[in-house]
């Protein structure tokens, strides 16, 4: 007979066994879920978002359109205050529809899918055409030196691990390429640099996503290459390394914009000025409904109020629910908000972000000290039942980050079964029709329940 | 400060705090794991299953076509032996496309969304037209009597209940009225029944599924209605009780056919005669693909096989791929199974099935007396770092369940996340295009985990 073995699944400090959660607290919890799973307020509301504010990057119009949509939202559902926060965001153009075609003397020529990554360069109206040096990796391209690269167009072609079980591990082991990659093909010379969309898919659409540019020059227009166009480009390389690629995309940065963020709060009963910030970030690429990634979280936290009205919960602490302007481009949404926070003189309890997308909640992130993070945890019971069971250190959010420049906080995120994540993100397939209402309930009322917890328990209070 | 809440997630003994998983079988798991993940050779099998076998109910051509199918797949993968096993099966055709009409002489006619349910009777060419009486439970249906009902058709009418978190609840709640609404209204005189689609999607798709005739009589016809449907029905019948429904259908039974279970094996090193059985149903609704149910879990069980010889895990006791036949209507596969089993002397040590759909994991249902369960339960922490954190009292599945008749066995079978799988159940939106690699073989590698810690372990050995 095999041994038995034991493991305890919670962090949390071991008080007691006989501990118990109080009834109480507990109902209120399911009442929360309950109600989450019943409705289709926030479903339907992300419906119209992504079909009237497609592609809603900072800067554009979609992005106001958004704005406006959100205020108008929380503007009909009785809340105690409901403003924006202007700021200026930059105003990043893709322009005309990218081209990118390899063309061999051998296998003749083929049409490759890409997207330009935020904030590149153009090519110039005629286009750039050149030879290929692909690389796996960085350190592979460093290496090359300018020999290896200049006059040529670096295609960085690693794909994400997919042995991992969490999905943001592959991620954060692949995204290097696209972050780096265009600033140091520039540096070493390079007229353009293709990245592999970092991507769990294999199809035939490009993820855009962030770069980071040399600040002083020099620097080269820079796009995603879907992963079928990838493994095409590298099949031909391998036969007939002297193709060339012709790269053509009008990518441009206009002056910047003025955006804002949407927020709407229930006032604290007794610590007005203690708030609860629970968010996602409204902006989305340019090339994506952005469904996932963040409509659903905006729509979550809006989710947070409605439920706490509906159910009668008033909460001790001001609940403020915050859409983001900018997450993906330059984080100025966040920025504004910590900004505006501290100048207000603003105490802040606890901050929590949805940005993992609406799938199935497993569980949070918790960024604290580990007395603060140990009594997150000990929160878990309420949750089991609701297959919550990952309460781990890690971030909060993009958004809300900022905060910690003024605040010694509590910031949570809420984690979600991270599969099929990233054969969506920041692509034209982060779609409406990939939202499963029930799984982005869950994530609502998690939220609501962890903030209605946090809130009557006082858990963040010094012990 | 909130005080701290003490909460152990694991129902077993809890033998030591300091037990430690050994590394050894830690990293097979991990190697499991970390295989399936990389592996598209399932998923890409399901879509060959799909596309060239969708609608395979029992006794149909498709269902002989994925015999031959799986057989083939297994036959190339240097197996110990794979073989069929033959057995009787009901042979029920839905006939023409069903006709369903709404006649008002307020709103006009309106067409309805049907699915005859699975061995239905049908209506005879010329349909039949009556008034309509809608109840909301069986309970309801029997306090109406034959006066309320002779004539007429019953329309069973009660969504799933969707504030339970796990979705089995909320259909077990309803599913009722499709097992037993058709039967009962035809004891009380009706002349068909219409029942509600028992899902938690709100679309206008028919799901079907069995329902349990009258041995011997009176039975009348059966359909589901989608949702979508269901409403529009009801809300015209609350302005308008007198309206008609006019349906027709043309179901029916012929005589028995010849179907198989498809069976591949590796036989065991040390004791072959015990065999320890992973499976799934290979039949579908003939109105589906059948994706996630259930050729995801046929394709996972042969992908057990696939990574113990990719591997070179030698199991000691026989391990057998299982494709069951008819599972949807008579269950016939896993009867004729457990019957051959016991007449050929054969010793069963272990039995899992995947039938909940090819989401992510979350643990396994274990269906043993107290101690082996505790013994299966101590293996969670081999699957904690892959979300898996439920490892609960429950059935295995219905194909394997028939073995207990003549083993005092342990039965598992893989619990899935749950909150799609109504949204596609029974219905013809379970195609492929909604299954997710990723989910789909991290459920592929759990149950390869589970086998192989059972087997080295000699866990459910007599302790």
């Amino acid at each position: 007979m095999a041994r038995i073995f034991l493991v305890f699944f919670l962090a949390a400090p071991l008080a007691s066994l006989n501990a118990e959660v109080p009834d109480r607290h507990q109902a209120v919890v399911d009442a929360l879920f309950s109600n989450a799973l019943l409705s289709d307020v926030a479903y339907e509301n992300l419906r119209v978002l992504c079909e009237t504010t497609e592609g809603r990057i900072a800067g554009s119009p979609a992005a106001a359109a958004a704005v406006e949509f959100t205020r108008q939202i929380m503007d009909q559902m009785d809340l105690d205050s409901v403003y924006l926060q202007e700021m200026t965001v930059p105003n990043w153009k893709r322009g005309e529809p990218e081209v990118a075609r390899a063309i061999s003397s051998r296998f003749g020529t083929t049409e490759l899918t890409v997207s330009a990554l935020g904030r590149s360069v153009g090519t110039g109206p005629a286009g750039v055409s050149a030879q290929v040096v692909q690389v796996m990796s960085l350190q592979e391209l460093e290496n090359l030196g300018r020999a290896g690269v200049e006059g040529k167009i670096v295609f960085l072609n690693r794909p994400v691990d997919q042995s991992h079980y969490n999905t943001f591990q592959g991620y954060s082991g692949a995204v290097d390429q696209r972050f780096r990659g265009p600033s140091l093909a520039a540096e070493l010379g390079a007229v353009a640099a293709l990245v592999r969309s970092v991507t769990t898919a294999n199809h035939d659409h490009a993820h855009t996503g962030g770069t980071r540019y040399n600040q002083n020059g020099p620097n080269v227009p820079g796009l995603a290459i879907s992963p079928v166009g990838a493994d095409k480009l590298a099949l031909w390389l391998e036969k007939d390394p002297e193709l060339n690629v012709y790269i053509r995309n009008t990518s441009h940065t206009l002056p910047d914009a003025v955006s804002h963020n949407v927020i709407g709060e229930i006032r604290g009963t007794h610590y007005p000025n203690q708030i609860i910030t629970v968010g996602g970030h409204l902006d989305s690429w340019d090339n994506s409904p952005g469904a996932h990634d963040d409509g659903a979280g905006c729509m979550q936290s809006i989710d947070v109020l409605r439920m706490f009205r509906e159910l009668g919960i008033r909460p001790k602490r001001t609940v403020r629910a915050v859409m983001f302007m900018d997450e993906e481009i330059a984080q100025s949404g966040g920025r504004k908000y910590a900004e505006l926070a501290h100048k207000n003189g603003e105490e802040h309890y606890f901050a929590i972000e949805a940005d993992r997308g609406a799938f199935t909640p497993r569980g949070f992130t918790i960024d604290a000290n580990d007395r603060m993070r140990a009594a997150v945890q000990a929160l878990q019971p309420y949750f089991a039942a609701y297959g919550m069971h990952e309460f781990i250190p890690g971030g909060g959010g993009v958004d809300i980050a900022p905060l910690k420049q003024f605040y010694q906080m509590t910031q949570a995120g809420l984690l979600t079964d991270s599969q099929r994540y990233f054969d969506l993100h920041h692509a034209p397939t982060d779609t409406f029709d990939q939202i499963n209402r029930r799984e982005m309930q869950l994530g609502s009322a998690a939220m609501a329940a962890l903030i209605y917890l946090l809130d009557v328990l006082d858990v963040l209070e010094e012990i």
